[in-house]
């Protein structure tokens, strides 16, 4: 059925893709041998992924399958959605598996995928939750009942699946089922159903299963699925994308796992068809995003309530929302809006996101997560070993167990590195010669990268400068500076004659950098926010005893120390500053507002931030991002 | 009816009440000749009663008791509650009128007043809606149809009427509906309903209704009304204030008038009875809304959804709600703390939002209005002449009408002054002993406070030292400097044998205050706002052109000059600073975060602050209380 080459572990395969610019680079060619990535990729493997599949098997995720195949006789366990959870615990470990042997692994996954299978009915349909008894409901609620959502993340393990092993038998399940679906769904010209599903997510499967079979229906599907939005098949709500035709979006709403997903599959599209009103949207929808509803974290879906985009600007810190879910949509569309243009902004927030809003999803060690990420606490928001809606530890598995293919991409013109960290590639240029890439860097705490080339010829070296270092990287090349590059949308392109052991010195400056926001992020004025490098930081109240982390603040001229504790979090850089705070015997009580005190009565106090990302490690206690600026005593 | 002495125009009268310190002066023994309230009370005579008249008139609001009558057949006109908009206008014209008469004014009421009459039923009940087709739904939805508030409002402009004219004919038609009432609601096992108002108001009425013909079972029915909530009678809903009992209350929630007119009416029954638990209530009720819930300006009630007090601390700006009838409400419950008590930290509130939050809500000119009160804006928030729910406008009203009796009280012990304004009172002592004194001051613009003393024998003179004038008062007697005076909760106690045309002077320092907020307030965090005295101050786009209030930052040494503009919003004092602005070619554009701008690169920028209560009478544009911190620029 699939093409008639052995597949490559790609994440999303665009080297067919007539609109897009850049091509993938299987995740196997990508060596990691960092220490921040590669020790995450250990955990994943042997804690993360093992746990989970304790987790599914115990809250009956794993039975409702082999229920469905007649082999059980008990009720449907959890949620309706609760199959999902198992397809991206497939594509995790299918992504881990082909970087790695692992038996263990390897017996879970395919006792899952058998079970799968089995559950799968004659005519192709697969959900666990519609049969027997619920058969009847089948399609009966598009908008709140997740078929088409579990369809996708189905297609979506099936294609790591079968690109990571080979094996087909996990894509022909998903085939048949999207078939089945081609079917029922369609234009009512050609006598199908109308319709769309309530949570996206199946249009950027469906385009993926057309690049893995060559199939143009799948594409279509997609197509028609994208289309059929804003006409009231879902009540004409904005929490499902149904208030407006995707093209008539204007700014990002509603639940935002939703709405990230859809532009992710819009993307998806365009990168086929280059249809230019889908284009529009999506640049639209991604200033909207990245200039009104981002987090600094790279977070997005700031509002608790419907777990949705809020207003412009409405980024509440504490109340924040910023679902791990929805940080990771965020990684994927901005991927996937990468490889259409080359251009660097978007690997800037992927790369954000990436280290900030997704990593803080996972705690340290590997079995523990935060679904919600605030980026302030007063130390009542805990990790969670698992949550009933289970959605986000799958999500971040499968994310971080395809982490190395985000690497490096391919066009024409060469080799795009996107991400740094100490590591290899053995890449494959578009015209079949082969290049070793070894980074030697302590990215993300060190900002000095050097690369060794291996390979000879003529080819270009697109390496991203990212918008954090703006005018302060200098780049090297065999211990000779280069004052002169050209610099294409974010990456300085390097092409000449290549010689064996060619060494590129890129070095980005590793400062701290207080950020500020926009005047109209009410929470934030008069607040900065500390960031090094691509990793923003934040103050625990388990660093700062005695002292009340809303009363710490940072004067504009503040001097930053920082240094690497190998024992601290698993190895973090600290950044450390002397922080001023109001006199102490000055306590608020029941006062709402006083006068502002004399400054010379303040007091200074030592401060300590530590990533973001590793926060709600320790002991419980207050967490702050945005940090009071205040005034230096002199 | 009434008791045997004339009455006079006290607007609370705590005369016989047991649990109260302080006794009322009748308004008419106070006559102001500043240059703040006197233009106002002549606006208010002049402009704003008969244009409200006018509004009555229009809106069918008065047609509403003719066709009660009888007089008319068309429909009833407006929203159900219509009526208490011309009871709030009754109560301030009468107010208005015991202090100076005014044919016109007098010839509006009594057609006002006629018709009032004439709509009431045989049996005693008065609500022109449920009239004719309505009858039958008298009392059946005591939670949403406002039957009893409507019964309050007309209870006190009876009494206020009743007051202030000598006349008793309102007040006759107020204590037949109050029998009415009390005949329907009372304890079961009497063969009467339980029961309980959605809007709290009638609570207030009947206590002063009690007070003024000395009948106790109107006293009984308030409590009545008081112990029924939190029973359910309302849905146990807190936006009624049906959640819990009243006594159980921890903090304020709900609709934020009802809530407030709740308590105030809650105060005037422990003022009566002395109970403890009620008290206790009370002042925690107070802790919470003064230490959480108020705005600077002391508006309260933060939230516009259910136009309700939010979480502690949950004080947008932008978005505030901040209803001036929720400010007037305010006013009304902390005079009858202050009554109870003496205590300065309630005229404190009293005076702020008085000052502030009240009057912010009556236009320049005196006929146009705001309800709600944001303390920020980017000038889409304007003046209205009226409003389809016209609450605020005779409500302010009334509030202005009464202004007068707030400015003194009676203990045994003396004489208390809480205000402070040019003018005289001519004041009867508990003993009946004659005083007269003469203030002189250009108060609020100025601290001076000059008062002569035209009366002899030994007596206390308490005068409030506002908490804004914390230790830097001083005071002067016959030009003599006084170091020691017991100061007794806010109020400096001067006891000493008078001498006719003693002097005392108290000079308050009307210094710029640069006022910072509880960190927990999120919005306010990083900035400060500005008071002079009893005034808040903000920002108008109009006096920056081109400068986008967002930007300026105010360093906390800023030198501040102040100016005092006859021309300027009817006269007032400017406050001048220079701030700081980032550079102007720095915009924002699309970003959302950027690294703090190098400090030497800020401009300064000219700074006008204007009084916050006469914001939005120029041309539309940005308005902001709360205004960054920066730093200076050296």
């Amino acid at each position: 059925m699939p093409q008639n080459l052995p597949p490559k572990p790609v994440i999303v395969d665009t080297s067919k893709s007539e609109y897009t610019r850049l091509c993938p680079v299987p995740l196997t060619d990508v060596s990691l041998k960092d220490s921040f990535w590669l020790p995450r990729l250990r955990d994943l493997r042997e804690v993360t992924l093992p746990s989970q599949y304790q987790q599914l098997e115990e809250t009956g995720r794993i039975d409702n399958f082999r229920r469905a195949a007649g082999g059980l006789d008990q009720p449907f366990e959890g949620w309706f959605f609760n199959d999902s959870d198992v397809y991206k615990w497939v594509e995790a470990v299918a992504w881990t598996l082909a970087t790695r042997d692992d038996p263990d692994l390897k017996g879970m996954l395919n006792e899952v995928v058998s079970a799968i299978e089995a559950a799968q009915d004659e005519n192709g349909y697969l959900n666990t939750y519609f049969t027997f008894e619920q058969v009847e409901e089948r399609w009966t609620n598009l908008k709140d009942m997740h078929e088409l959502y579990c369809a996708g993340h189905l297609t979506q393990a099936a294609i790591a699946h079968y690109r990571s092993t080979g094996e087909d038998r996990l894509l022909a399940v998903a085939t048949k089922f999207a078939d089945h679906i081609c079917g029922i769904f369609g234009p009512e010209d050609r006598g199908k159903r109308s319709g769309t599903g309530g949570h996206p997510e199946i249009e950027m499967a469906l385009v993926e299963l057309a690049r893995t079979t060559g199939e143009r229906k799948y594409l279509d599907q997609a197509a028609f699925f994208l289309d059929m939005r804003g006409r009231g098949h879902l009540g004409g709500e904005a929490y499902n994308q149904d208030h407006l035709p995707f093209r008539d979006l204007i700014r990002m709403e509603g639940h935002a796992v939703r709405a990230v997903y859809l532009n992710a599959g819009a993307t998806d599209l365009y990168a086929e068809a280059g249809e230019k009103a889908l284009w529009e949207t999506l640049e639209r929808l991604w200033v909207n995003t990245t200039a009104r509803q981002m987090y600094i974290s790279g977070g997005v879906g700031s509002r608790y309530e419907g777990e949705s985009f809020g207003e412009d600007y409405e980024l509440p810190n504490k109340d924040a929302y910023a679902e791990t879910c929805a940080a990771i949509a965020n990684v994927m569309w901005n991927w996937r809006m990468l490889l259409l243009t080359g251009e660097a902004r978007f690997a800037d927030v992927l790369e954000t996101a990436m280290y900030n809003a997704v990593m803080v999803g996972l705690g340290l060690g590997g079995k523990s997560y935060f679904y919600r990420n605030p980026l302030a606490g007063e130390g009542d928001h805990q990790r969670q070993a698992w949550y009933q809606c289970a959605c986000c530890p799958p999500n971040i598995a499968r994310m971080l167990a395809s982490l190395p293919g985000y690497f490096y991409s391919l066009s024409e013109e060469g080799i795009w590195a996107h991400l740094y960290a100490e590591g290899s590639a053995a890449l494959e240029l578009l015209d079949g010669r082969k290049v070793e890439l070894h980074q030697r860097s302590g990215y993300p705490w060190d900002g000095v990268i050097e690369v060794e080339v291996q390979g000879e010829g003529e080819w270009g070296l697109f390496m991203r400068v990212p918008a954090w270092s703006e005018a302060e990287w200098s780049l090297a090349i065999n211990g000779e500076s280069i004052s002169k590059v050209e610099k294409e949308k974010g990456y300085l392109r390097i092409q000449r004659s290549w010689n064996r052991g060619d060494e590129v010195r890129l070095e980005l400056p590793m400062s701290v950098s207080m950020m500020e926001s926009h005047p109209k992020v009410s929470e934030n004025a008069g607040r900065v926010a500390l960031m090094r490098g691509p990793l923003l930081y934040c103050l625990e109240g388990v660093d700062h005893p005695g002292v009340d982390l809303d009363e710490i603040l940072l004067p504009s001229d503040t001097i930053f120390t920082t240094a690497f504790h190998p024992e601290l979090l698993n190895g973090v850089v600290t950044i450390q500053a002397q922080g001023t705070t109001r006199p102490k015997g000055r306590v608020w009580d029941d006062q709402l507002y006083r006068p502002v005190a004399s400054l010379s009565k303040d007091q200074t106090v030592e401060m300590t931030a530590v990533p973001y990302y590793a926060w709600g490690n320790r002991d419980a206690g207050q967490m702050q991002v945005w940090i009071q600026r205040g005034d230096r005593i002199y």
